[in-house]
């Protein structure tokens, strides 16, 4: 399958309007201070759901035939694309499955069981969710919602920059978190083609490096089950689709440790006083903590998602 | 003094443009469920200095004469009109010299600190802020700059109202959390101004209900310094100019336990995603735990402020 165009992701823009919101971007004169650069924030954690990937989800979903709706859906995540699906699976009056982790945070597993869908655990260090997946699917004939590496879905996260380029204009470049790569491929795509200058990052947990290690080698390259903190950002290999945009349109891909994810969810919370999980604080860390290139005046920063548990939180 | 007319709020508005934000506006289906009306959040926890309060004080530090400016500003408040002030004294190069509780939030000592300002701390239970103000009003011929009771500090915060009611139309209703009561009566008046037959409220803790009594009394009533978590809603008395407002123009005053207003700063955090300090979150508390009387399909509801420590709120 091939990554989906500009012109599929404006398609999308129009196909999930009944279901993702247009978020606000925010910016902050003391985080510009302190990181040397003018951020201006796309603000997902406001998102239906609390995270980005209801625009993904939904647009996958959108387009199922309807003819196929009745067969209901499956997809597997450790939680945001979780939610998302259940509730563009209610929204088309069909039925989701979902497989998730049973140590996923409890506030992913109760909200997505508050859409209406099913839950399916399973032991993240010995089972596999694909495989899972796949015996379901055969059971139900239904439709797998992949969580990045499918062009519609690449498409749906693309309209992120879409938004983000029509509220700030004028930008030097632009950050997202990377897991699957799903949000960074559909914002590169997008972004390069209304302006071909700017320049795309993505941010990676240090501890959870498989697009860092994969851009690095040219190739996808696979590591052992990551532990961070950034729960949304676990995945030990980027997707096919995904990783061949990524490799072609972003410049980098950086790193920030544990401890600056840490500081950067505070600041982002005691200053913007908006919360962002720390899956969806990373692009925010890596620029708050200076690891781009010199030379850059302002930036579109991502902040994917804002679901957390208070005793998370309280914790940090 | 007498109160400010609507025309001189849209006065303020305009003077106040170069140091107060336009704030944006918030709604959340799963508050309006539990609710039961549909609530616009008016987001000043997102204002310059993380509160309302700079609207009322550089409304007044910018209308004073050029030829007192040299002499400084004053004034006395646990925290986010002391920062206000701060900021609106630099903004025109003055200094200002801020009357602090010794036992205020240590973010809100520091941002004021931060901000340029001499602060003067004192204790609550054993010295009068006003008595220590007065003195060195007497030493320094500096301008007071009252928290709530004056003329163009009620004109300030009622720019808040302004905004909302142009960014949210047809509201049954608008409700504000309550200290000195500048926050409501600016509100009440310009609302009313709008939209006559829109309904006003107050919010204030059961356990600092000066406001509430005063109301129930017909005239002010003063009580013993409160206890409660709103550490900005602590006055023990309303203001007489603010008073006269609030008593012609509200039509209720609603109490909220300690327990609410807690639950509904987490709620704010949790669904809403964004940080609202317990002082700020009185008004959606008493929206979110079914305070209002029956028949109010709409209402904008001022989150007034979001400056919290972070330990308070891990402890809560």
């Amino acid at each position: 399958m091939h990554p989906p165009t500009p012109a599929d992701i404006r398609a999308a823009a129009e196909r999930i309007r009944p279901l993702a919101q247009r978020t606000p971007v925010l910016t902050c004169a003391s985080f510009d201070t302190q990181a040397g650069t003018h951020a201006v924030f796309k603000c997902e954690n406001f998102q239906k759901g609390g995270a980005f990937k209801i625009r993904g989800a939904s647009n996958l979903v959108l387009s199922i035939p309807k003819e196929e709706l009745g067969r209901g859906v499956i997809t597997y995540s450790s939680g945001n694309h979780a939610q998302a699906t259940a509730i563009a699976a209610r929204h088309v009056g069909t039925m989701a499955t979902i497989v998730m982790p049973e140590d996923a945070p409890r506030s992913k597993l109760e909200a997505t069981r508050a859409q209406g869908a099913r839950v399916v655990t399973y032991n993240r260090f010995q089972e596999s969710r694909e495989a899972i997946a796949a015996r379901l699917l055969e059971e139900t004939r239904a439709t797998l919602v992949p969580p990045f590496d499918h062009p519609l879905t690449i498409a749906g996260q693309g309209t992120v920059a879409l938004e983000l380029l029509e509220q700030a204009q004028a930008l030097d470049a632009l950050i997202t978190p990377v897991g699957g790569g799903g949000l960074l491929s559909g914002c590169a795509i997008m972004a390069k083609e209304i302006n071909a200058r700017i320049r795309v990052f993505g941010a990676e947990p240090a501890r959870a490096n498989d697009t860092y290690l994969s851009f690095q080698a040219g190739q996808r390259v696979s590591i052992p089950l990551p532990d961070t903190i950034a729960d949304g950002l676990r995945s030990q290999q980027p997707g096919e689709i995904t990783f061949s945009v990524v490799r072609r349109l972003a410049e980098a891909i950086l790193l920030v440790s544990e401890e600056e994810i840490r500081a950067a969810v505070k600041f982002l919370l005691l200053r913007l006083k908006i919360l962002v999980e720390p899956s969806g604080a990373v692009a925010a860390a890596a620029v708050l903590f200076g690891k781009l290139p010199a030379g850059i005046r302002s930036i579109g920063v991502v902040l994917s998602g804002g679901n957390l548990d208070f005793e998370q939180l309280a914790n940090f």
